[in-house]
């Protein structure tokens, strides 16, 4: 389902038959709800069309995941309304998507749901050479593959990742979760750099955000040009917010609005048995 | 000072101009820091730079007070090591700006200045009919004229003002002032409708914002095309939100990044005597 923003029955369809020629032979579906072809002004539908479609989607046994369809913009109003409406279908199922639908994930994690994952989603196969980004999610959601993770993710570290505006913005809200010695990781798109300076001071200003136990910083990309130069780089930028925060700074983050997207669960990856 | 942005020298060669001219005969004099000229990537002189330069004006009692001279970005970069540095001098200053500099209002609110007014700059004078954005910073500085103020400013009320995007990126900070029981008036400029909306989501979903009287709505200008159309007008997203969380909607306020910013006292304007 879409929880933001919509796509089209084409992306669909090119990430159905994707699927199906990496998992021949193997039992792979996926089901797009018909909510992520609707239109509602900005959205995929209005707001009870898109809630509804995730719960459609969620409270069904008969479905192992959740892949948000793509990111855009709603999410956030729909969020706290689901979380008292989750079944135990719900609680037991494996949730992927990046951006906008972060926050439909802060709100999950914060009401304990362990299933959770910062990846790639279907309308990445509109990107050159999507194709990657979303054979990796696939790879992710029906064989949990190694290969999908992004380096850093351990059994030893609790993990989290947002893009920095949906972070900012749920800040101080009901939908912030409490990621106390997660390692955060942070991404960014289309935010000039005084922004992106901006949203640090933000999020490492947040109480809440002082208690994780480090920050990555994933790629920032299409970054409009800053009038005047900026005069320091998105590293620079993290740099000088952790240090003010005495917030650890990690190093780089492979995430990204972009192909190389790797997949970060949310919490601590199960240890291999 | 500029907090944020720097001026020109001919920007402050206009202002001085056009206050000698209005103000002939009465010893008014405006001195522009020079730090207000002063260069550093995005900012007009770096972090201490800055911070000096509010210091120099705040803390000399031969001010009547401390203009900021533009927004653009930088003053939540200070703002929060100022207040321990503050003297009796600057806590007796009147302090006039609105836009970025809004961070600075709210941590000089927050920690019980009680001079605080949103309004215009001298950066204003660049706008077409901009004088009379000048001249109306200058007749409340200098007279404290009414006709200044914004018309439901009054002394029965407790107001603040702010940019939407300014108040949102201090929200959980400790820049957050407390407005219980005022009302707060809302204004932006260049952002998109989703953004607004995410904004507003964020402002009222904070428990400290909460607890105003009610949301006044400024102007919203220079919106960017929204792509696909939105679907609602910002003040049917005021609207949306404030339903939502409770909290009054109470019409329009009569600010904006235009000439026709009025002025809004922080707190409760003292009963003429």
């Amino acid at each position: 389902m879409a929880p933001g923003s919509r796509i089209t029955a084409a992306i669909a369809d090119r990430v159905r038959e994707l699927a199906s020629d990496r998992y021949a032979g193997r039992s792979v579906e996926i089901f797009f709800h018909p909510q992520c072809f609707q239109s509602s002004g900005h959205f995929a539908g209005d707001d009870s069309v898109r809630a509804q479609a995730f719960l459609d989607i969620a409270n069904d046994e008969d479905f192992a995941a959740l892949w948000f369809a793509r990111g855009g913009y709603g999410a956030c109003r729909i969020a706290e309304e689901m979380i008292p409406r989750l079944s135990d279908a719900a609680r037991s199922k494996v949730y992927l998507g990046y951006s906008d639908a972060g926050s439909l994930l802060a709100a999950l994690y914060k009401s304990g749901v362990a299933g959770l994952a910062h990846g790639p989603m279907p309308v990445d196969i509109t990107r050159e050479s999507g194709d990657a980004a979303v054979e990796r999610a696939l790879a992710y959601l029906i064989d949990r593959a190694p290969h999908a993770l992004e380096a850093s993710v351990s059994p030893e570290t609790c993990t989290a990742a947002f893009n920095m505006a949906v972070l900012s913005q749920i800040l101080g809200t009901p939908l912030q979760p409490d990621l106390a010695g997660h390692v955060l990781m942070l991404e960014e798109v289309s935010e000039h750099l005084y922004r992106i300076d901006r949203m640090l001071f933000h999020i490492t200003g947040n109480p809440g955000i002082g208690r994780v136990a480090g920050i990555r910083l994933g790629r920032c990309s299409n970054i409009p040009a800053n009038e005047p130069e900026f005069g320091q780089t998105e590293e620079e930028i993290v740099r000088h917010w952790c240090g003010k925060s005495g917030i650890p700074y990690l190093g780089r983050a492979d995430i990204g609005h972009d192909v190389d997207n790797k997949v970060v669960p949310f919490g601590r990856l199960p240890a291999t048995t």
